[in-house]
């Protein structure tokens, strides 16, 4: 956003403009001052927040204001959204923790359909589970497909548990959205823009995954794509960058959390299993998240993780998540939460 | 690849398959024994090559071989492929380094025409220039779209010049690749693989940007999701990749350019305008290139970079960029290049 | 370490030598089998732990075994060390949460006791504060020096808390250790060899930032240094590493904590002060680094944090330390843990 | 650098304060104006050049000026700094390309000598070779130390060629000193503040490698730190950055080239083997490094790679070292260099 300063206008009105500018960007890195054909124009960077047009037009020193801010959806200060999703009695962005777990991948229906109810009654509200895989490798198990897309409808039929799952293309976004209560956006298409505007124009709720290596612009950036066309449901997902440090597949950027808050009002939820890529680290890392103030968490269980197509080292298996609900559950309790 | 051991094998048997292994994998890194259900077996990673299985069939000490090499087309230690554009003159991966020149976005008709004539007299053989423009907002100029594919194939025809241009979803391949010479798959979607699978489908050469945290890997299996579709014409183009680095918009890894020789037999061409953003730091790096042995330069030419809605920092203007056609022509000359 | 196989060993036995390689490495990625002058040899990679040679030497199919483990102090399945500050009653590697707190660097005497007292009274064991300070430019602040040591030594004594300070150079480590409870290495002394080897060769327990892009093996490879003098009492510090990421000044890898749990018995504490740089979000990184199972905790606190001369922007001043501390005891409590 | 702007200056004034600022400062993003204690000031960022405080002086609306440029040594407009090595032959800064080879490690006399005679006879003026050397483990080989320095003292005599070797601690600074025509700072050391004060006092050129993660601000930092105590005769080295990327040991950083080219008077070399870690890249980097306008190279030369006792990968043989001499010849030609 542009302000234009009146040629006329005094040292002091200048100092206003600039105290409005800082304060509605929060941060004063974010204003600058610039000589622009002639005209003083403070400038407020567009990684913002919905910012207050008429504020500044209201001061005496400014003469136009010019531009937006670039994420008027994404970003500010307003109250925080809530993303509910009511067949599943979920609430994210409320002291409610939503714990969404499920396999990897949709492979043997009898195996969703155990681990569905097992997710179920150890607390998790959510079934994850790919039916579209995005392999880095043409010749790698590419998912099931619309097959796994009615093993989804029929498991949250018969288990009465809601259901996640990725689209990765405009063209079957209608069909994951008939089966899904929340669309999944992967890493890979975090800025996939049609497919962005796509599942922006369904109405159900999308779980927008960070992208390997996005800043936080970049990712609000792509969230603006799914609220511009009118879905207002979008929950940022957390699940690792890239970094040079070995020690885990992905570096689970915990500290985005605190900065996701105070640039957004979208909820945050985290994926420990695709951060470490190991299941033993799991649990830490989501007590972590919980600590650390997210809305929820994106966990990886299979009833036998070694059987599984893809993934299979970062899947807890169902006395794992067990044990992991308990712990959540206790700092869930400490911190004023609910799991 | 995994090659299981005969039970009854001697340990020299072994040695041989172990040997063999490591001659194929290139690098005695990427192979591995493991003891996988009981039996012994030599793993060859799937950064790899294409392997030849048979040669592991004829060892005495070999049970079976299980898997293909994960990159049989995009990878190997085959001749370098030549990539043709005929009607512009241009072969990538011969002794000649091929410029692709022009601004970031079409815009105005008139300065298409001046920069595709004078791009053409310095020396270029392929205009560059976006219909479609994949930004970070929603709310950024997004390209011409389909009036600026028609502008693209007014000025290939008029000024005689071949064309590059990005294809940002399947459903609009088509067009573009009955304007284009090159279809170009930008670094944001290097692993959209429905997008991906639709390039390899048509007849015209990819050009596939490295995305900005890809590894050597994750490129080559995402070009191989192309040639596994058919399309054998793939041009890798290294534009910069996401460091800590503050200096300039990204971190030209001009290393890669060796380690794609090594691994793969397809041509690589830099990007030396996205990779730095800064036009003045361009020459050099576009020198850096030809020097290293990339196969050609896809640069940023503007006629008046001030005025260009996307990416105007970049851009050399003519002048500049007549002065570095003739740099790059003194060092190609003592490489043994020609322009 | 190299395992030579007998030449007349049975595939059974290099399986058996394999496995035990593998259950001792932990992960089967550090082993490999390779020819080596015609003879198979087992490798096992030096990112590890106290590899037992005897055990290999016991195996029917070995010949010899060759080097040994590259860490074997500091890594390794032994149980867990426990670092102790009798002064303060701090025990680093068991239930309890060490918490260290302070400011950047020691500046007014008055500050200093008073941060001293309050941060004793909120539950904190030891205080941190610079004397010597290592800083990017020359001509900024470089720490109050000997007289800050002293200052420490008489806030040590008066208020009878444990005192943390840095030591830059093996000429002045005898002074910082005269004073200090720890003494601590910093981030860009990580890998200064005669330093460590110095505070090595002294007996009091030293904090051992990481090194802003240090691999966990590198890390490790410099708790060496100071273990292979003698001193066993190292206490590891997590502060950040430099990453793509721009939301924050550096990016918390909250997932080295399980990583170092697995690879070493050392204890492991948190800096999450100077890894985002910013107080507002020390408080939610706090909390993820007791969740996710670390030591302790370093954390920057000043009376007057925008007084400070160093950092003042991540400094919590004395009512919200007391706000952390109140909600790190009950998330505490309901990990089992105490402060 | 602060600029107060005097309370009753005109806004015309105060575009003119900004726009010297923006002029100086050479990117417009250095340059931001804040209100500070209710008067309006323009600041601008360290991360500059020595800056022209007088100029602000003169102009009609500043009351004064605060602050001086961070980095009024390393930095700036002024004429490029010419770094002489006379009994080399040796001038960084100008046309001429210097070569400085030879092993990682100072090893065996007679290796050394051979080495030293050929890499002289084919053009090098520096030999490069560590009496000290940092090593990431405790265990392995550190070089011959004392005796490793007073074989470089005896090649040196006898054959007539320069010499850059590490210095590791201020302790050995002056044993160092007597001996290299060069005194190397290594990557590890880029921020041992000590040491670098200790390498300013001495008279000898300084040749400091960036660190594996430095920032170029924190690489004119340090060299500040040594201009500082009056050695003005710095060498900067680009050694490869610590990045994502998996292809080679390191990312060579080749736009730090231009961008040191802008941001300082200081001469810039490249070690291309330590960036790659293999030989076989080697020349390319290296071609690429004198395209991109450095002012050498540091590169390993061994005379028998497989037998150096460290980073013998990345070791050319003296053949292959002839070719790149040659090859480094005609690009020098065609750009107007000489080796």
């Amino acid at each position: 956003m542009r302000v234009y300063v009146s040629e006329n206008a005094s040292l002091r009105e200048l100092a206003e403009v600039i105290e409005v500018a800082q304060a509605q960007a929060g941060d004063p890195n974010l204003v600058s001052v610039e000589v622009f054909d002639g005209s003083l124009v403070v400038k407020i960077s567009p990684v913002g927040h919905p910012l207050d047009t008429i504020a500044f037009e209201k001061l005496k020193g400014v003469e136009r204001v010019e531009g937006q801010a670039v994420y008027s959806l994404a970003s500010g200060a307003q109250a925080r959204s809530v993303v509910q999703v009511p067949f599943a009695g979920a609430s994210f962005g409320t002291e409610q923790f939503v714990v969404m777990a499920g396999p990897c991948a949709v492979e043997k229906e009898e195996d969703l359909f155990h681990v569905a109810r097992e997710a179920k009654r150890l607390g998790a509200r959510i079934l994850r589970g790919g039916a579209f895989k995005p392999r880095t490798s043409p010749y790698s198990f590419q998912g099931l497909g619309l097959e796994g897309l009615e093993l989804l409808r029929r498991v949250r039929e018969e288990v009465g548990i809601g259901i996640v799952t990725e689209a990765m293309e405009p063209g079957t976004v209608e069909e994951v959205s008939q089966v899904a209560d929340i669309v999944q956006v992967g890493s890979r298409n975090m800025q996939n823009y049609p497919l962005l505007k796509a599942v922006g124009r369904q109405s159900k709720p999308v779980l927008l995954k960070r992208g390997m290596s996005a800043t936080l612009e970049e990712w609000l950036g792509a969230a603006e794509y799914i609220l511009a066309e009118g879905n207002p449901n979008v929950i940022l997902c957390e699940r690792g960058i890239r970094t040079f440090s070995r020690h885990s597949r992905h570096t689970l950027d915990i500290g985005v959390i605190p900065a996701v808050r105070e640039r957004s009002h979208l909820p945050i939820v985290v994926d420990p299993s695709h951060a470490t890529g190991l299941s033993k680290r799991v649990p830490s890392m989501a007590l972590a998240a919980l600590a650390a103030g997210a809305d929820g968490l994106l966990v990886e269980v299979h009833p036998n993780p070694n059987e599984a197509l893809s993934d299979s080292f970062q899947s807890l298996n169902l006395e794992e998540f067990g044990e992991l609900m308990e712990a959540l559950g206790k700092v869930a309790g400490a911190l004023g939460r609910v799991l």
